[in-house]
């Protein structure tokens, strides 16, 4: 029987307690997002002692279920200030999982200026106070941790989540026990930060297996949904993805005019082909004399997209860098380098950045006058200043959001106080029907409708087109559920285009938890997720003023299609129906 | 018959227009709260192009009303998001009100980043570009002026609004041509910088008279509302006001353990003595050798409130140094040292800065660290780094919330993005319920229950008493109509005490307009003034949840009284009755 892990930082104490019977099922967002909902306060200050920290991996994780170890992470934003729900690939998920561990609750917050590991392990949890570890980055931090407590999952913060800057993210260790995976988005380093706890470290050996209540109907559903990845061109072996990475997506988004540049400003970037995946893997080739594919973030990943970027003597510089990642940091920046982007890409993960919000933060200082567009010596001095934490770090720190106020700037490509990916809306209008209408703020992930209106996944349908509601709505509420799962994202290629895939996903969950779901049900769990964040936000303070694009857009057309924003607040209010006001 | 001046920079063009029927008699906050309501999509980018800035006297202004010289401005706040209005005592006033411009609306905004400044008088008005006042602070910006254009009523921004910093206030001349005067909260003077507007200069020589329809009416109530102002002890010469200036509250907040020390943490200041109104009249009598009363600050103005604080040598250091002033740069920073205080009141006033928001901001600063509490070399560094935009400067310019979000502090007094004045809404419920609702952010001038619950006028009301929504509303409400009046909210003492002084108020405006307003009607066009500016706010996005005061205060006891805030939402809701939400 699964437990419910509750740390309370403010009396020091750690308890397990019995999953209440209405989140039975419920697992990754669907348990973060519904933990969040139920017992967090919505006007709380989000780094004040009102605020929850929640960790779940998904329905399948610690299972055989391919490309399945994500670990949702939930809070209330400091970004945002609406609920939020970011989740990553890490062995840190299949070892909670394996553990029995549905969630990690971490409330409260520290009396003093105390620090504390929590160590979790088949024997129970201890939270330590551990004061060796301030200021460490999540490299030193990881490496400390490993040497102290062995073959563990890490879960850590770098110096940005200990000064609660906005931007910081939760970083975990890869297969190779890099700190590299990141729950980035929404500032839940913050969070962590603000109650004091500067890393979780999970061990699951001498665990029991996940229990599967109908291993037959699983391990079918697990073939069928192997198969569609194995099949499609994106995911399988030697694919698009484990090729060239995701920033495969970079040439194609340039070409489509809907590469976000120089701040938003234009949809093409001269030297987009310096930076995209091809790039990556013809440039690793040239300085390692052979060809590199991508590796597996987590344990059972068989898309095994996560890239690995070489230093002219061959050592590794990082890894990975993810299409958004070389996009913020590269042509939002007008940056063509992928050394730069590199190094900036290392500095985020050892600060403990997300790198969408420290590109775009960077971009948007940039059109502040802080330094020039395409500065690369700047961008690394003032990403380096984040790690410092000087005022011009703290700055960045907090987001592209109050950067702009700081700074008086008008052009700042935010919703709800988060940054946009790499995608432009005024281009590509449903990924701006999701960025204007997800409860995260703006975010890629939360209904990557990219898949039909760029990539032609499940169809192609027109970007230009301004009538997307429904078309995120489906990918949102699909998406809310997947997130639950335990899969990655990216099965939502081979997913869309082979029904048998999507089958497959279905026949896992009701394999392992004894369920007889339909594709009915999978819609239904999705939009309830959906909902409860809805209705957190309502409560924050949230309204349909909030899910709307920067009024930018709307008057600046974007070169070189020379489009401005103009689907309607209507089709935005269509997406959820449940009009906020 | 009165014209609006409209002002587009974009065109770089000036037109005089007819006075809409609806506007006939609105003048003031009616008239700035109703033209940006009617003109301003909320939704807006507050320093983009689809903001507007309005000018407006009130309507007795321009007369021989007492102590009637109010400018009223309004515009989208930058720092609130919301509608903003502030006025401010000045000659501009009166000048525009003799040239009968009703209204001065300034849109769009400039191609480049050319400077302007507005030069108004009989013979109309001309938009000239103006590039040898960029960077200057009010004080040089004001001479400049004056030295070009004669003797001319000046409003002007300094550093802090052309760096587009949300603290900034916009500036008008005193009766001594001092940079003195501020339309300061909610900045303003940002948006005035957007606009790349430095100035404006109005000259009424040779403009006739304000019309008046009913002379004798008009007198009649001039002699009531004189009488009863020249009756009180708050407000008659050498009484309250015109000896301590607004700084006499010093030792009453402090004794009654409502005085915002140290951030918020405390409500009593062990140096308030050496701070208050009392000491700066005893402080300049030592200095001086002399008896020094307080001056006006505006033409007509009979109750002469404003002060000035003298250096050692008996030179003039700064005028004036108002309570929320003194306090906020004060005790707020734990700084007990009026020479100090007056230094950086100074600088406040030079960059052209809200002081409440400027203080009340460093307070946040210290809170997070970047310099200890009470350190006045320290603070005035930090001031220094406003004017001149450094990082540091760019941050503190932003205001306390975005300071609170850059640093990562919880304990942040504000509402709406707007820090709290000098009063501890723990121990005077009324005035925190006004904090709430009104739709200006945390502001005492909207509703200044201060009167009864602290100085017992119009009778004493128990400050700890948790029913105030009435009491609160009919404040802002009769608020609302004072700041369309033209007069300076100080006439609230009187009129609350005695009826007569308020019969005089009506009979001004009946008698200028020949209008037959009643009581009745003042309530009922102060409500029309703040339905207008919550339905603002409310398509801007502000909700029931906007209405609240900080969560900190409702866990954090406030020594000596050791109170939280525990005044009902079902409470401040019922305030304006319809809800937001």
């Amino acid at each position: 029987m699964a437990k419910i892990l509750r740390v309370d930082i403010g009396t020091e104490s750690v308890a397990f307690e019995e999953v209440p019977d209405k989140y039975k099922f419920a697992r990754g967002r669907w348990l973060t997002s519904s933990l969040v909902a139920d017992e967090v306060d919505p006007t709380c200050h989000p780094l004040g002692p009102g605020n929850k920290l929640v960790f779940s991996p998904g329905i399948v994780t610690g299972t055989t279920a391919p490309t399945s170890a994500r670990i949702s992470v939930g809070g209330k934003s400091p970004l945002t200030g609406g609920i939020k729900e970011s989740n990553a690939g890490a062995k840190f998920a299949t070892m909670q999982a394996r553990l029995g561990i549905a969630a990690i609750i971490v409330q409260g917050q520290p009396k003093d200026s105390k620090q504390y590991v929590l160590a979790v392990d088949k024997n129970g949890a201890r939270l330590v106070a551990e004061d060796g570890l301030r200021g460490l980055g999540t490299y030193a931090t990881t490496d400390a941790l490993i040497a102290k407590y062995g073959k563990v999952g890490v879960c850590c913060i770098g110096p940005a989540g200990e000064m609660r800057m906005a931007m910081a993210g939760i970083c975990f260790n890869d297969l190779e026990d890099r700190a590299s995976r990141f729950s980035g988005r929404g500032g839940l380093g913050a969070v962590m930060g603000a109650k004091g706890l500067k890393a979780i470290v999970v061990n699951s050996r001498g665990a029991p297996a996940v229990p599967i209540v109908d291993k037959e109907l699983f391990e079918a559903g697990r073939a069928k949904l192997t198969k569609a990845i194995r099949s499609h061109d994106i995911t399988k072996p030697k694919g698009g993805l484990n090729t060239y990475g995701t920033a495969v997506l970079l040439n194609i988004l340039n070409e489509a005019g809907a590469l976000p540049t120089r701040n938003f400003s234009r949809g093409r970037f001269e030297k987009a082909a310096d930076v995209a995946g091809e790039a990556i893997f013809e440039g690793n080739k040239a300085r390692l004399g052979k060809e590199v594919y991508n590796h597996a973030c987590s344990p059972g990943c068989i898309i095994q997209c996560s890239n690995t970027w070489y230093a002219p003597d061959g050592s590794e510089m990082v890894s990975c860098i993810e299409y958004e990642t070389v996009w913020a940091l590269g042509p939002d920046c007008e940056i063509g380098d992928l050394d730069v982007i590199g190094r900036l890409t290392w500095l985020c993960n050892d600060i403990g950045l997300d790198t969408i919000e420290a590109g775009g933060t960077l971009a948007v200082a940039m059109e502040g006058g802080v330094i020039p567009f395409g500065d690369k010596k700047g961008a690394v001095k003032l990403m380096e200043e984040v790690g410092k934490g000087t005022p011009l770090g703290h700055i960045i720190g907090a987001g592209a959001a109050v950067t702009g106020r700081v700074f008086g700037v008008v052009r700042v490509p935010t919703v709800k106080g988060q940054h946009m990916p790499a995608y432009e809306p005024r281009v590509v209008k449903g990924i701006g029907v999701t960025y204007a209408t997800t409860p995260m703020g703006a975010d890629h992930t939360a209904g990557y409708t990219i898949a039909p209106e760029i990539l032609g996944v499940s169809g192609k349908v027109d970007s230009f087109d301004v009538n997307k509601a429904e078309l995120s709505r489906n990918f949102q509420t699909t998406t809310a559920f997947i997130d639950s799962s335990g899969h990655c994202l990216f099965i939502a290629f081979p997913i869309l285009d082979f029904p048998e895939g999507f089958q497959g996903v279905i026949d896992e969950c009701n394999g392992l938890l004894g369920t007889r779901w339909t594709a009915e049900d999978i819609g239904r769990i999705g939009a309830d997720i959906l909902a409860r964040e809805r209705a957190f936000n309502k409560t924050a303070g949230f309204t349909n003023a909030d899910d709307r694009l920067p009024e930018f857009m709307k008057y600046e057309p974007l070169p070189p299609h020379n489009e401005v924003w103009n689907v309607s607040d209507a089709e935005l209010d269509a997406v959820h129906g449940d009009a906020a006001s």
